[in-house]
């Protein structure tokens, strides 16, 4: 055969004429998915093995095979491998090469499976691999933050709601808020991660295959903790790419958010952090600059996983059944997902850990903005007053201190109680930062003893996702 | 007080001018989140009662609460409160009603909470209802798609790849991809369900509270399996409903999914399958048309909670901690999801069970198209031609047949022995449409006995998940 | 006939079973396209105008049905029809209710025309007409934005990139650049406004009709600017509601930019600005609270939008020629859009000329974070140093000023020298706020003299958006 | 200077360390923005040129310049240019290149002017000269499509909605539906071209430059047709970029509506049109195989533009003015946007004209689905029977036409005047194909000789369109 090198030749028997140019290079996947070929090559072998295990190949030819393919992925690994986009896609190049390498035996691979199979099990091969990954840079970065809490159960600093001062709050306590996003995340890897790992090779084209396969073995051989149950399903269900995009949407979501804080945190009218120099970038036109460029990119970032996840969304939402060529659009968004949130996690597993109060702004910012208000109308419910009425009374009280410039604590017993008789010279001890913090101690709550035994329930709770 | 009915009296001490009645509109949510009122009077009687347990409150002043709140709860239900916009949302609705009904106890209610916190329990106990909603008509759904299958495992029709014609399947065997989808659904939202099922309830405004709450209580009361660990996290997490609403819109793919094949089914090209009249409609011009809206309906439906979960992901993507007024902009696009996917799945749950399969246009599509070509390929492997070169030879024959206008089964001996002299007159049986299904004998394929079996296990994956 | 009241009767010929229930419920329209209502009406009467100018109405036919409709549409003013879920959509109800008024002649209607080029043609008049009160709306705001401006070319500010000061600016500048926005989306609406106002009337269900219609005159009665050239492509053409919901997104994603702004100088780290108490609201627990409701609640708008334009986009994606149902769902995410941005655009029209600057706050803040810089390094520059030396030399000048605490004009001539021998004791008149503001003195850059005429420019520019 | 090479040295003099490796990997964006290379110093010589004019730098200085400029652009033209990721972006690299070329005066290019301005000037460029190569594709598809009409206005074929047949129409009809589609995808590239046609070069960092420019010159040279207005707004607007992310959203999704057709009618089932081979692929299992791969690409990857498009929006959403480091994300989604649409129009420029319609099949499927039953009511009331009471006669007829598998042409005289006796035997003459097809005679119908006239109105439209 004097094509052996073209894709035309794997399936051109029934064609009048060849593919023409543009349309092979708009076509071809290979530039993307050849990021599949270890996996492809793994998937291989276990075909291969079950092949001559169901007594499909003989085991000269298996052996023959695996040892090819061995070759192949030794060329890949070490980057001699030669791609060809006119093999158009991962598998077929793969193939050639195989065939190349050990002659018509090579052919005999494709037995008793099909592309659509293939490409499934290698994403999801893929994506199980990527999954473990990020649960590990979340682990990372989730001890980074209980690290950064452990510090500062002391380090007071506004509660913001509206972007008002609202009450006072620890460092820590707020840290700890991040915490609790990234633990439901790692959560919802963990959780997609089996349902990624089923495996739908033994699909074939769509409908099975005829000859007889055992599934379990190959499952068994790649790991997989559960098969798919149905051919015409298992070729067109990419449900597990979607679900792992919109994880990674709600994780990069987090980021951004987490990015939005610092960036206030570092301008200079809150001046709450510093963020070392190593993470930071300057201008080329004003010599006084440093920019937060990493949360400002991980929060545009967040942006573009909401794309891909729509795109994937989107490209499926009217497919029938099964395989259709516009699933070789759901790698590169899938990729992109991939890259964007492995790249965002480690900057991010380096970054916050380094970040550093100033805790002096951060104090002084907390006591003016009237921080400690509720709890001079928790002071006045205790003493009777129904809480609506408190919050009167607390509401005019503010205005006083808002008209005269200086925060409620600063006032005179004599004004404060010009508001109600209900207030004693008692009342100081609870404006204070400390006094406001120390008070709301329940679970979950700001108090220094309850956010230390958050963050010592927070370092099991790692552990826990870990296993 | 004079303006007892007045929002601005909830927070109006420090405020010089009321509210711009555009804005006062603009801004109120109570024409939606009304939806909320049974959840928030539950909510409000579980904290009550928690307050009265810690002293907080007397047990009289709790009886007089919570008989006032159950008269409410009775007038909403009959639909005879009076909602007012002035009065901005929900919460402050009932509370002023309460406090109308039994006076100054009632506000005595908001002690040691927000509407912070409150609105977030308010949404979790909507979401947990509605999920359990949900999961139910699912299960409705899955056995009536098991039924269905369970009465055509012999009936055969092509299965497709690029909308081209490629193997034969069971009908029981596409409607049991179907399944799947669904079954994959019903576990996400099961998982789903205890992330929202975690009690925010006690994190108050932002910080916890300074009164010596007993959350632990209160979850009990809800029915909640756990508490949110931080309160600024707890007010300001959405992700739950973001988490629902990802995972309606795979649903609601996979019903799109559904929707298309019904409808390029029904159309007089495929003449695949009937829907009853009754889920049709006709046309207001061409008095011969009969339309399948419901799947078109849907399909277009699916769009719209694509559209819900951008807005969900987007609106939270930049906030700082803790909430923000952006979040009242979470409930329509959530009760959107809620509606939609709600009304698709009782409409598909009454019509799918109910799709009538053409059996002869079936079974004559799939004599057309050659979709027992790999057939004849499997053939040719087994006789000991490599699975290429044996692809080759296939390729040609169905050029022949399609030169001359018939099917490879309609080829004579010597035609097809021209291309292989491999080939024998037993090459016949393996050309029909039930030596095609029947060969593919395996976990997820098609044949027959491996559908009856798939659809057996089906019935127990429905108990499991509604355990 | 009996049924006259049953949407069956506008098809049912050809059923053997009346519609489900719960399928009528589920698939009719009239509770959200009731809205169309008046403009189904106009498009009415001008159809049978023209069919009567055609002979195919009779004038005294012509003359009871727009009686009949004039009637009904009084009604409809007033607030006193009856709509009918059992009649489906907003078309069948007033067709419905004309038959009662006037009798049989009142069939006579539909004559020439479908619901397909019906519905299309009501909502091009009702966008048509929301883009006029759109643009209106961005008149006014536009107008308030100048006049804000006006006031405030001399109340200097930092202006920022990454949220770091950058260089002084002018807070009329500032507001300027919302006006350059606002300008943009100006014209977007008004270039998609004369693709919106196309007629699609007289294609009929898809083909055209075989009455003898004049397109002309009916596009002419009802001010169509130009009449749809292909029959399928008007009743399935829904670019121009894409296009709007695309203009809104970007003109939501302007209000939301601002909003943001405005959220930052409202916390107290800024306070740059005040909003006045009436476009605020407060909190029901923490009663120093005032919190800027209307730009939060926009920005959350903003997603809301781009929910329904993801929407929009999607819903059409895959549907072949001509109407299918889906197309049903354009109508209440396109009604969402324009509510959506309707109120969005009063509050802001109403609140921002409102918006009170600080100008002691914002000329302290520009005061520090070493605002000038760049100036001097375009001082050094005009003394001969190529621009990347200067700006080195200002770097390290920079770093001695945050080691000492002081913004660099506070550094003494023989510090500054210390780093270049180029500085004389000229360099402080470039170092002051006024001094770097004025400098920047061309076409688009802040100097007073500049923004002036830019505000001047405005304000013609917006009357040519009106003509 | 030793480390001429490192970025860290155009702002690193405030800097006490140097950037962490993966941060600069991480933030780095010369990997993408280098395809901006041959904008940027167009833009870079421009800017030269006009300083010179201005007296600001020497003519020799400018020589020196623009020789530097000119011999790197070479240099990237022929792929001989060597990036460095250590210089961050494509700005910085071509600027260390010309300094290491000319010495210290390259130091100086960047001379009244930022990155910020600078990259908003470059994208602008870039796009503008993309919207030029897209408006001559989308040309030349629209020409393709005329003669692909011209050749088939008397092909007829079953229009169809909701999938279902409904009315006949002519290949060429249907064909020209889609050429409208494309127009009006023209006219939105064309008036967006104008508003990407400004220039923000001149707004330096944010607030313009203490300079004497003439940017006049500067937008001169560069061919814009306008300057931005606000430096402010110039710098952080990319409003340009999400209306041509929208304006291509609006395409693709056209394109894959085409797409979904081609699908259709390439199945078995319909057989409606072939698609040359040489556009097709078929299948590595399945030797009948010949998928039409081109429309189902196109068809996923008009996801794809959807998600860039959302990535777009959401980037901007909330960020302040000026420039953020969030706007480097917008350059990947706006190139993947330009590929896609590039490479989708060359393909379906290249295939749609060679679409082969099989009009047998065409013919024959017109004939079934009484398609002509509109035109039975339509002679009915022409004959005095309200349209109403003609829907449900014929309604009846085609109800017997079902029951005895016959269409209603073929139903008896005396069987047709069961339902009603104003019909006579003229009757028959109305329900032919090309009967009901010439019967649509109107502006926009889809009797050939109207369809002819719209074939030459396209040309003409085409030609301004392209002016």
């Amino acid at each position: 055969m004097t094509n052996n090198n073209s894709i035309t030749s794997m399936w051109g028997g029934r064609f009048s004429e060849a593919t023409d140019k543009f349309v092979a290079e708009f076509t071809a996947s290979v530039n993307f998915d050849k990021r599949l070929a270890i996996h492809d090559i793994d998937g291989s072998i276990a075909h291969a093995t079950m092949l001559a295990n169901c007594g499909i190949l003989t085991d000269t030819e298996k052996d023959k095979i695996v040892d090819g393919l061995t070759q192949i992925k030794h060329e890949i690994a070490t980057g001699n491998f030669v791609w060809s986009v006119a093999l158009e896609d991962v598998h077929m190049n793969i193939e050639a090469k195989l065939t190349q390498l050990i002659g018509d035996v090579g052919k005999k691979l494709h037995t008793g499976r099909s592309r659509n199979d293939q490409v499934a099990t290698d994403i999801r091969l893929y994506l199980r691999e990527q999954t473990d990954v990020i649960v590990d840079l979340l682990a990372r970065l989730q001890q980074g933050l209980l690290d950064l809490a452990a510090k500062h159960t002391h380090t007071i600093m506004p509660g913001f709601t509206h972007l008002q001062t609202a009450q006072p709050v620890s460092f820590a306590h707020h840290v700890m808020a991040w915490f609790e996003m990234l633990i439901r995340d790692g959560e919802r890897f963990i959780e997609a991660r089996s349902r990624i790992n089923q495996m739908p090779l033994g699909a074939a084209a769509l409908a099975g295959t005829t000859y007889p396969i055992d599934r379990q073995l190959t499952a068994k051989l790649l790991g997989f903790e559960g098969i798919c149950q149905n051919s015409l399903d298992a070729v067109s269900d990419r449900d597990f790419a979607i679900e792992f995009a919109s994880n990674a949407s709600i994780l990069m979501m987090h980021l951004s958010r987490i990015s939005e804080e610092i960036i206030l945190w570092m301008s200079a009218q809150f001046g709450f952090v510093q963020v070392p120099d190593r993470f930071c970038t300057g201008s080329s036109i004003m010599p006084q600059k440093k920019n937060p460029d990493v949360p400002e990119l991980v929060r545009g970032k967040a942006a573009r996983v909401f794309g891909d996840l729509i795109t994937l969304l989107t490209l499926m939402k009217n497919q029938p059944l099964a395989y259709n060529k516009d699933n070789q659009e759901d790698k590169e968004p899938l990729f992109d997902v991939v890259d964007t949130l492995t790249g965002s996690l480690i900057a991010f597993a380096d970054m916050l850990p380094n970040l550093v109060p100033n805790k002096t702004n951060m104090q002084n910012a907390a006591l003016k903005g009237y921080a400690t208000a509720t709890d001079l109308a928790d002071y006045l419910v205790k003493k009777g007053l129904p809480f609506r009425d408190a919050h009167e009374v607390v509401g005019k009280t503010v205005a006083l201190g808002i008209d005269k410039g200086v925060d409620i604590s600063e006032l005179s017993l004599s004004e404060l109680q010009s508001f109600s008789d209900l207030i004693d010279d008692d009342v100081f001890e609870f404006l204070t930062l400390e006094g406001s913090l120390n008070a709301r101690n329940h679970l979950g709550g700001t108090a220094p003893s309850q956010v230390k035994m958050a963050i010592e329930r927070g370092r099991g709770r790692i552990n826990k996702l870990q296993d």
